[in-house]
């Protein structure tokens, strides 16, 4: 088990420059003055196919050699690691073939699609995604690329850390977002060279981070509800063991405070964030963790909602 | 009737530029496509009270006197602009009289409250408004800041152009909405030294400033109806002879076109546009104007929708 180094995300941000966008970092008065503190949004919202996954996806696929990437490259996922795949596979010319529940939003599908991915759907539960896509990568050879357990992963997902800590050096807290823990992860190992808490942020319900973070377990959840669908993920073995080594801590908050704070960032900044990049900010807006006075970096994970079902709707 | 000049614009800048944000310009790869040009968004939506209008209020109220200050100032809006006063009066630190219809949504009236503005309710006509207003100004000796039909105020709205030109000189084209014709006005007058060719937009259903520019006489509406709800009022005499000398022409949009051009932003640039704002992003999308291999600024006016009536909902 190869735990990614701060070396890892410099060689991952020398890929992902070429191909991602350099996403602005926000400032909001009225974040700042409700948590008494100074927060800085790095707008990973603003990303290609709208979120941070495709950093990972892209430093993934462009590290392949060019012989294991003609046979293509593979996932299975309905959310915004899809989307991530299929757009960094056609920027490499290569296929990329997605394996989607039958049951996925069709405007997921008609995205993945858009990006000239190919598409083999499977009944919507986990053992269906998993043995489809075995047989996708049995047939094509087709490289697999994991949405979070994977240093490549780890690293690309990184890189938006390592632009934050240089668009605003000076910070004393970065929280980031707990799903499958890419994410934490690479933000987490980013900053390890400096003196920055690093703390992830997790759905009450899907606390699997916080739970395995507190008794050293590796303790996933079968089955989440949570409005933050990007985090009903657990952790990996890869990603706890990072997170274990490199972050400080791991908070839970709940699902109105969630929405809450969704609508928060929608009205004060005028921004459209998805419920899982409106997690951390509700720990701020909520005192889980006090930021009096501090200055505090957030990585606001992607944009990708569904306009006809918001929360507060 | 004094139609303000460039250097208008250019001392309102001083000013304004002193209290209001300089807006970022974005891009969108998505949009840039649909339309077969460049297109840079000057986004009003990020401005102080969520749009444009803090320009106009700031560059009248700043420029007031001390004695004329002093009395404060006063206004009737349930909009945008009732907001910017209210910000502006308290940032000089003098009273801020807004006069607003008794049926006004709860949420402006809340906002206009928060900013310190002192409120009179009244019937919601025009000619209710335009009377108490004026039994307001009577009683505080307060200085009345007109929505549009003020120099200071048109000088003010200009200096959004003015930054949209210096953050990206080569453009061939700017396109901002058309209400009471401020923003239009300021626009134009900022670009009056150049070739940059400027397009009003303005809604179908409150088309007076397309007839008025046609016909050559102001022609205003009684009452329109239309979801860019910045945009039902109609021109003044100074906005009218500012339009007609220095604006290239004005094209219109039906409110199907507003609605799919306001959810095309929010969808792919992820930011929260107002249905006045999505008025020229509709006239591009639509080919109302071509903009093949074109370099387009498009003034997003502002970002205040209400998230619970949106209008695909």
């Amino acid at each position: 088990m190869h735990i990614p180094t701060l070396e890892d995300i410099h060689h991952a941000h020398k890929i992902v420059q070429k191909y991602a966008h350099q996403t602005p970092v926000l400032r909001n008065k009225s974040l700042d003055k409700e948590v008494a503190g100074q927060v800085h949004l790095k707008c990973e919202n603003f990303q290609k196919v709208g979120a941070f996954k495709f950093r990972g996806a892209s430093n993934a696929i462009f590290s392949l050699s060019d012989e294991e990437a003609q046979k293509g490259v593979a996932t299975h996922s309905s959310g915004n690691h899809a989307q991530a795949v299929a757009l960094a596979g056609q920027m490499r010319g290569i296929p990329a073939y997605i394996v989607m529940p039958e049951n996925a939003p069709n405007v997921k599908v008609e995205a993945v699609k858009g990006y000239g991915a190919r598409i083999t759907f499977c009944e919507a539960t986990l053992k269906a995604r998993e043995d489809t896509l075995e047989n996708v990568v049995k047939e094509t050879g087709a490289s697999f690329i994991h949405p979070y357990n994977d240093p490549r992963i780890i690293a690309g997902q990184g890189t938006a850390a390592l632009e934050l800590l240089d668009q605003q050096p000076d910070l004393d807290i970065i929280l980031a977002p707990v799903g499958g823990g890419g994410l934490l992860s690479g933000t987490a190992i980013a900053a390890s060279p400096t003196d920055i808490k690093i703390i992830g942020v997790e759905p009450e319900e899907a606390d699997d981070a916080f739970r395995s973070f507190k008794t050293g377990t590796l303790i996933p959840l079968d089955h989440t509800e949570t409005i933050a669908d990007g985090l009903r993920t657990s952790l990996g073995e890869l990603t706890f063991a990072c997170i274990r080594e490199h972050v400080d801590g791991i908070v839970t908050v709940s699902e109105q405070e969630i929405k809450k704070a969704m609508r928060f960032v929608w009205e004060r900044t005028k921004i459209i964030i998805e419920a899982s990049s409106a997690v951390p900010v509700a720990a701020l807006l909520n005192q889980k963790i006090d930021v009096t006075e501090k200055k505090v970096g957030v990585i606001l994970s992607g944009g990708n909602v569904d306009l006809d079902n918001l929360p507060w709707n």
